[in-house]
């Protein structure tokens, strides 16, 4: 059995979790993160705490904790770089918990550990190399290669939403310009939509139903109108699935993974969004004839990241 | 003791070589290309049986069998699937050999080879994570993860050169627009080169340069003048090394290995190639702090070819 963790910038959740990702044991509390760090690391302990008094009456042998954060860990776990959406930086919660419990530690960031989730039970399931890719408000990413996770030698891997795929209109967060990022994110659709509607770019039926959707240009709304067909929403997709398949094939030429699975908001978008991708990735990928990696929507929703965490002791 | 061989498009190299990368014989031949696959496989096979000879005579044990092409091969090393300079397309080089000798066979991609002789005895020595980047012609490569030549899960993946990273003002032979190759090979300095000039950009020190050059405008030429400060050839430099910071950044933030070595003609620009594109790489790596990918010179010459051959079965 093990212990998995999923800190978002919310809630944190806790499960037991066996071999075979099942949870037989959940709880959670809200992530107090305007309290900071050391009250949000007290909470994580009572939580870990009950987990395994449980576990102990059940007579569950816990092999490790594993932890998903929104952000960067070191490679020894033993700090979280950092986390912007719990305002942490260079946070020792790998350091806490490991003088706290005598149960191997494991922290790692949250695309990563999702990737981990859809490797034990989801579409990644039986491949040794896979990527999973989360589209949502930025883009995150997880490599598993030799069944293993792949972070590279300095921990500073596996940032696919950083990847330069061309020039845009606007700067990516991290300074550059023309990251995946600033394409293929949930943020990216909205504001290319925004730049059209700004530029002059008039279509009634898209303005009505902004209208209904409360003025606000969100991936559902955009991706709804382009199955409709609206022209101004098509528009948006089409240069958002362009550059996505010009990121997807960089790493398919780069490392020709078995699978990359697509999660995060922007995949709600479903199929629709898979066979767009499917049409335009052979253009560039160079080696087109013969098995390519396979594009799918991910599997596991929220449960992703307690799972996850749960095994990471396995993916390492 | 191993058997390695370097077929180019000139020259066939064959080498007796022991484990530490050491040649301890040599033999060569013409690489008759326009007699065709059957020929150069006979001249093939003579240089294999005199050295499997010579080696019987003095007691070595032969553990394989490596063979680099300049070309791509399938994962079972039976056919090179295609192999432009030898004009070679599903040639049955392996499924020969295997038929014809007792000993293993392994065919893998020049540039892989190159990458595993650095590995052997060159600048990558010892790091586990290794990319070689060859900037010729055309841009190939070879990756090594956890100590093994990774290629990925359909043979299809190190294919840097196709990774797109912007907007070219011509095509890649791939066919697609924006490839790293078309930046940053020796090929592409000339071609940009060239439209500064045919654009009117008016620079007497470069023309007089170029006329004693006897006109053709090659990488040694403009990497002289750029390192004299000659302003058309620092330009030409500048766009080349901006587009190969990205690339090798796309490669850090994607697979952070511990070190990427550039070989190939354009690396004959030396440190003042390397010092140029450290300046810019930092720029487009996404975590900054702490220690980050090197990146050097290649060290071998050469006998790459044989050397990186002779060892591909230590590195599958």
């Amino acid at each position: 059995m093990y212990i998995g963790i999923d800190i978002g910038g919310t809630t944190i959740k806790i499960g037991i979790v066996d071999e075979k990702g099942e949870i037989i044991y959940r709880d959670s509390t809200l992530t107090k993160v305007e309290l900071g760090y050391e009250k949000v690391k007290d909470d994580l302990i009572d939580l870990i705490n009950k987990a395994i008094k449980l576990s102990k009456s059940k007579g569950y042998d816990i092999k490790s904790i594993g932890i998903g954060v929104p952000g960067v860990t070191d490679p020894n776990s033993d700090y979280v770089v950092y986390a912007t959406n719990l305002k942490w930086r260079n946070a020792p919660l790998g350091k806490d918990l490991k003088s706290t419990y005598d149960i191997p530690i494991y922290i790692d960031n949250d695309a990563t550990v999702a990737g981990i989730a859809e490797s034990v039970k989801g579409i990644t399931k039986g491949y040794k190399n896979s990527v999973f890719l989360t589209l949502g408000t930025g883009v995150g990413s997880g490599i598993i290669i030799n069944n293993k996770v792949y972070s590279g030698s300095h921990n500073k891997g596996s940032e696919i939403g950083h990847i330069i795929v061309g020039e845009n209109f606007y700067d990516c967060n991290c300074g550059n310009n023309g990251c995946l990022e600033t394409f293929a994110s949930a943020t990216a659709i909205s504001k290319y939509t925004h730049k059209l509607i700004n530029e002059g770019y008039n279509d009634e039926e898209f303005m009505d139903a902004l209208k209904s959707n409360d003025n606000i240009i969100d991936t559902k709304l955009v991706f709804e109108l382009a199955k409709k067909g609206n022209k101004l929403a098509l528009k948006s997709v089409e240069r958002m699935t362009d550059y996505l398949a010009i990121g997807l094939a960089n790493i398919i030429n780069l490392i020709d993974p078995d699978i990359i699975a697509i999660g995060g908001g922007v995949s709600k978008a479903g199929e629709y969004l898979i066979e767009k991708i499917n049409k335009k990735i052979i253009n560039y990928v160079i080696f087109k004839e013969g098995e390519i990696t396979q594009i799918s929507l991910s599997q596991l929703g929220n449960e992703a990241g307690i799972i996850g965490a749960a095994l990471i002791s396995e993916y390492k």
